[in-house]
């Protein structure tokens, strides 16, 4: 998977480059001079440009050889669109309409030309906009639900899947960004972390809780040496878009196989987070949003079970718990999956713990908590964040629904801890 | 990896073939007609020959494209020599001198000629005869440590890994054999299935137990989703070679990444079994011989966990539980590496108590069991062996250690199931 030839885009370049590929042109024109570039790459990694014409839009998506973030010094592969690629055509087929349609890809210059997403915006700036979505509780579990199970062995062949773990195994730089930021940094005085001023006495408490270092660990174990399914790998509020009733799911290029409670966790923990800084962005109505998020928690995490047992029921045509050993000698396999289903909500919510540490105290701090221009109040609000982390991590498996997840949120929502 | 041109072996065609192969014929002289061949292959998968000459011996093994005890009905593919000698070349550096040194490998003919190991034999026939091993469990368990710790992400560079995890994940066709006859045929009237007469009161009770089937499957995910570490796949008691003082494991070809937990799992139910039959196999010093080999197990379980920690302690180099997250901040890990074992041990009796169920119930029963000729005798040690598989896997979590684990072997040992 090398890249020859490769070169990055510009604005200028970008019209002559790929006005001459057919597939781009189609919805274009052939005529470059009639394109208009606006490069909006505000994420971590990558450049991205939308591309109009008067016939069409479309996104241009291409790697860069670095984390944009940091710079030239932390080189990262350009590998990373291939298996973003690849993540986009499983999620396409897995949970039809949830990814933009993809209409170009060359590997060796990095590019996904797609879909342009309109009306939609990211996720994160409704919430912090104090706008609501249709469905968005439902939508994100039913998706997470079936990426889950139709990229397992609950489902698939498993000589596909094990082709396929063996494809992924490759993205091996891109997974190290989450093991170290997410797992490891958070947890120590780590060259790229930043912490807003305040925070130190809680800070000093994570770090002195070798328990809870532990229980971290073992779910860094967890996420590197376990091959459930085919994760998004990165599904928070930034790697969601929406207007008020359509929603899609961009950007997996930190595709790997790894554990069913992953995404799920990670997007729970993005949810409490825009739960937890709402008293910065909004007073008039901050319980009712404040209410609605945690609504759109409990939708989310009933429409995953409801989807997975829907699955389980009628999909269930890989080796695990195959009907041989249950159904056909009249036996229910129900019981093994709310077995299943409760160890998974266990993990759910212990990376759910971690993501809502490392948001605040490593490198990629949210838009959540970092457009909070007072610094006692974000730090007061952060504190409420970081202290619900911990109880997540270490508390997990008393926590035994949605519902306990909700009103432990509006339990932190209303201490203080600084 | 197609394998050109592979024709099996004979004993009349060995010489002439391999005699041009420098690697070998250095060990036995070029002259092919003063080598004696001898075909030994008693497994269930290939052609194993001894071939001696005046100058030395060796053992050739090469695999055969379908399973040898099933015939050509069971296609299997060549490539598992592949994985054979890969798996014996990290066995050899993590553990020297714990496997059979590698002559020669030809990829093309399935072929690898190794080390003569005299005067070993089979491991399980000496249980069986009631012969001692000293240093048995000593060895074992620090064979199994080494192995689950230094094929992990505690020992090893991720990348490094994670590249080794890509390249055993194209091993499909031989793992799916565990998962089919350990982990699912015992618990249905699978086609291969065989038990000896008289147990089906007590086959029926483990096929009603929803419950166990659903833990069953449980460890069948943690099994084939895992990627801990390189496991050896099968190491039972016929894959190791012993002398009243000396020990290597031999056949790797099952290796896969897995759950550090499933080799010592499988390893500990071979000896409960080897246990459990001894009363058909002796009479005047069978208390004396039984006790030593729950010795063994004890041995075994406390070497593993004393090596482990060793290794914790002196080779966590890898990206779990890194130094900057404890030991630099003035706290032990061990704390953590206790938890981890601890979590390790409790899957470990869960693969235990399958593999001691589908030894008497599905393919491939081991001989502890099959040479008791009085059915009625061999019936009442399955029947302890079998409820016994079902208590770990149902009870894992109340059996704290070892000598647990042995009062459990002597309380199953006394009791009649029929």
């Amino acid at each position: 998977m090398e890249n020859s030839g490769y070169v990055a885009l510009t604005p200028e370049t970008l019209p002559a480059r790929l006005s001459v590929i057919d597939a781009i042109s189609d919805r274009l024109g052939r005529d470059p001079d009639r394109w208009t570039v606006k490069e909006v790459g505000d994420g971590n990694l990558n450049l991205v440009f939308i591309v109009h014409s008067d016939m069409g839009s479309v996104i241009v998506k291409q790697a860069l050889p670095y984390v944009r973030l940091v710079g030239e010094s932390w080189p990262l592969p350009l590998y990373r669109a291939f298996y973003e690629y690849h993540a986009l055509k499983r999620q396409a087929a897995r949970d039809p309409g949830s990814v933009p349609h993809i209409y170009y890809f060359d590997n060796d210059q990095a590019l996904i030309v797609m879909e342009f997403l309109s009306p939609h915006i990211i996720l994160r700036s409704k919430l912090i906009a104090g706008e609501k979505v249709a469905g968005l509780g439902e939508f994100c579990g039913r998706h997470c639900a079936r990426m889950a199970f139709r990229g397992s062995e609950l489902s698939m062949k498993s000589a596909d899947k094990k082709a396929d773990v063996a494809l992924f195994a490759g993205n091996v730089e891109i997974p190290a960004i989450t093991e170290a930021l997410v797992f490891t940094d958070p947890y120590f005085e780590a060259e790229l972390n930043s912490h807003t001023a305040g925070l130190e006495p809680i800070i000093s408490d994570l770090r002195e809780d070798a328990e809870l270092k532990g229980v971290v660990q073992s779910m860094l174990v967890k996420f590197a040496s376990n091959t459930e399914t085919m994760l998004h790998g990165d599904l928070h509020s930034g790697s969601i878009m929406a207007t008020d009733t359509k929603i899609r799911v961009i950007d997996p290029e930190f595709v790997q196989y790894g554990p069913m409670s992953f995404d799920i966790g990670m997007l729970t923990a993005n949810y409490l987070m825009a739960y937890l800084s709402q008293p910065a962005h909004r007073a008039t109505d901050l319980a009712e949003y404040q209410a609605w998020i945690l609504e759109v928690i409990e939708a989310t995490i009933a429409a995953f079970g409801t989807e997975f047992r829907h699955l389980w029921a009628t999909e269930r045509t890989g080796m695990f718990y195959p009907k041989s050993m249950f159904e056909d000698q009249g036996h229910s396999s129900e019981p093994a999956c709310d077995a299943f289903l409760s160890a998974l909500w266990t993990d759910a919510l212990r990376f759910c713990g971690i993501e809502m540490h490392r948001r605040c105290l490593s490198l990629a701090h949210n838009a959540d908590f970092e457009r909070i221009d007072n610094i006692a109040l974000r730090a007061s609000l952060e504190a409420r964040n970081l202290s619900m982390g911990a109880h997540l991590i270490l508390n997990a498996d008393t926590v035994s629904d949605a519902a306990g997840l909700a009103a432990l949120a509006t339990e932190f929502n209303g201490r203080d801890f600084l």
